[in-house]
């Protein structure tokens, strides 16, 4: 058993309205049921017109840039100076939408397919209506990743093949069940289609030989499988973002308790994280006891009876306006940091007959 | 012109102490220079003892491998549930930091090798010294990635040839200068070496040949030029991790000026922002006249003189003691929506003869 991969050579410059198909059946002949077609996005988009026309330079060529990539951003991910990270409407994540400049005239510029695994598909059946070959077909692109310098070529699409592997439930020799082993097949062979593509100029198509017995007779779920669902990725937003995130968070903390008793250990170090910020001679107590809270409903008149502890905020001797309101300052200072350790609160003003200044309900 | 890509078989279990070289060279009699060999690194681990004893089952189990764990992992990356993404001492960034349990003895744990670099140059001299190849070694290993489900197996270690391909510089044939397009090519030869070994039991180790012309002489940089320092990465942290992050920065918010003018668009959007969390008839105003700033240093006996702009509060009126606590939570709010816009703000009392309750320097 051995894996090739060939270049499909003289397919030329691809141009709005060319037939794919036709240019890689007149290219390959020799292709076969089982083959894997890599095929580079941009000649796909060419085909399909995904093109946009542009200034050629100067600032009017980045503003009308922006615009298209406004136009084909779904959300944006993370941003550092010129570098936008964005989720495209089909769901990748890429830097610029994966809009490109190169290979392409000055004055435009290549978006993505629309849908690349409808692409697939088609390219897909008209070689087996034309040619009469079983292939699949995977739609590649150069993306980047977090954590690991250098880009890959990845697939955006794909028919007549499942995206990923799954190996859950197989049992190792050693008898352990394996996990976590979905593997991506589809990005590696459009990887691998990349060695050969990379390696000579003007070769958008590869095929990988010996991978597929014979490519099954359906198109399968095609790469949408491969987007993971951004309320399920631990990096659905660059850490920059997120961290301002964090503090616009803390700018509209809400008044409100927590569905569950605070941890007095979250709440003693969020405490101690203030400990060395807040106004010298404030203290701020964590009253647990049922008892003493159950005390607060008669000295507080809007205590909130579902409150599951308190915390009691003295400020320095003697108090004038200033000190109060730098007290406030440092008590929303350990609000927000409570809100780091997950515990909610409640700002409410000090019980009766106390010598506290205010009290926030957990 | 057309890559290969060839199993390696009958290699069979390796255990701690076994030659590589040796099982690698009587396995494949066949290899050639320039051959590129892709070594899952879980044999290499094996060879080297880069093994743990941990009890086979139970509390002790989990225990034991939190422990584990920990001595691997250089800095906390991202976790939920019992997910943890590290950054391994070698900087690679991986779920549990590439310690595996599957495909080894219940009772012990697979850690990577130590420094998989030098491994990839150990085997590569020992295949040249005993057998007289030149081949690139690379050592692989099986990770997930952000935004896309499915995993893919990539580099971590290399040596022979250099971990990218670099076509910065080159023109494409419409005239336009390449960027962006350092591509990581020992990854995809590794996912292209996954391939093969992942449709075979126990093939540990394969072989691209095709994509070297010969190996060069030097061994090359390695694979850590593939590791993208945590300061340059836009995903430094997991998307919780960072809005945390920004969460305790909020409730220690220093006090001090910025370096640079504030961007009254961004204050007026900081200013909106709390807005609608406010007590009714709080009043932020900014003040950004330089002659209204000279002022200040004649009414605020400490008004720093560096300051660029100042916002003046008004607490609604009457003004009692829990309205200035309220007030200066109030005030944070507006400090750390100021943070968020990229402003510090340092917190004074107000100026003499004012109605303000109290000012921010910016």
């Amino acid at each position: 058993m051995r894996l090739e991969i060939l270049p499909v050579l003289g397919i030329g410059d691809v141009t709005e309205g060319d037939d794919l198909a036709a240019l890689i059946g007149a290219a390959a002949p020799w292709l076969r049921d089982g083959d894997v077609l890599v095929v580079t996005s941009k000649i796909v988009s060419k085909a399909e017109g995904r093109l946009v026309d542009v200034p050629a330079d100067g600032p009017e060529r980045l503003a009308a840039r922006d615009e298209v990539l406004a136009a084909e951003t779904a959300r944006v991910v993370a941003t550092r100076g010129a570098t936008r990270i964005v989720q495209t409407h089909h769901g990748f994540v890429m830097a610029s939408a994966g809009i490109d400049a190169s290979n392409v005239d000055p004055t435009r510029l290549v978006l993505l397919p629309k849908d690349p695994d409808a692409s697939a598909r088609a390219l897909r059946a008209a070689l087996h209506e034309r040619y009469g070959v079983d292939v699949a077909v995977i739609i590649s692109d150069t993306m980047g990743r977090p954590w690991r310098n250098g880009l890959t070529d990845v697939a955006l699409g794909v028919a007549g093949m499942a995206a990923m592997r799954d190996h859950r439930g197989e049992v190792d020799p050693y008898g352990n069940e394996l996990q976590l082993t979905q593997m991506a097949v589809v990005d590696e062979l459009a990887g691998a289609g990349e060695l050969i593509k990379g390696k000579r100029d003007q070769v958008p198509v590869a095929v990988v030989r010996g991978y597929l017995g014979v490519a099954p007779p359906d198109d399968g779920a095609g790469a949408a499988a491969l987007i993971r669902e951004s309320a399920l990725d631990l990096f659905s937003l660059g850490t920059a973002e997120a961290r301002a995130a964090g503090l616009r968070a803390a700018a509209t903390l809400p008044d409100r308790l927590g569905d569950a008793e605070a941890d007095p250990a979250a709440v003693r170090r969020a405490i101690d994280a203030v400990a060395g910020v807040v106004a010298p001679g404030t203290v701020f107590t964590h009253v647990t006891d049922a008892e003493v809270r159950a005390g607060m409903t008669a000295t507080v008149p809007d205590w909130p009876t579902s409150a599951t502890g308190l915390i009691l905020g003295a400020a320095p001797t003697p108090v004038d306006r200033p000190d109060l309101v730098r007290f406030g300052v440092d008590l929303q200072r350990l609000r927000t940091a409570l809100a780091a350790e997950g515990v909610s609160s409640n700002l409410l003003p000090p019980p009766a007959g106390t010598t506290a200044v205010a009290s926030l309900a957990l």
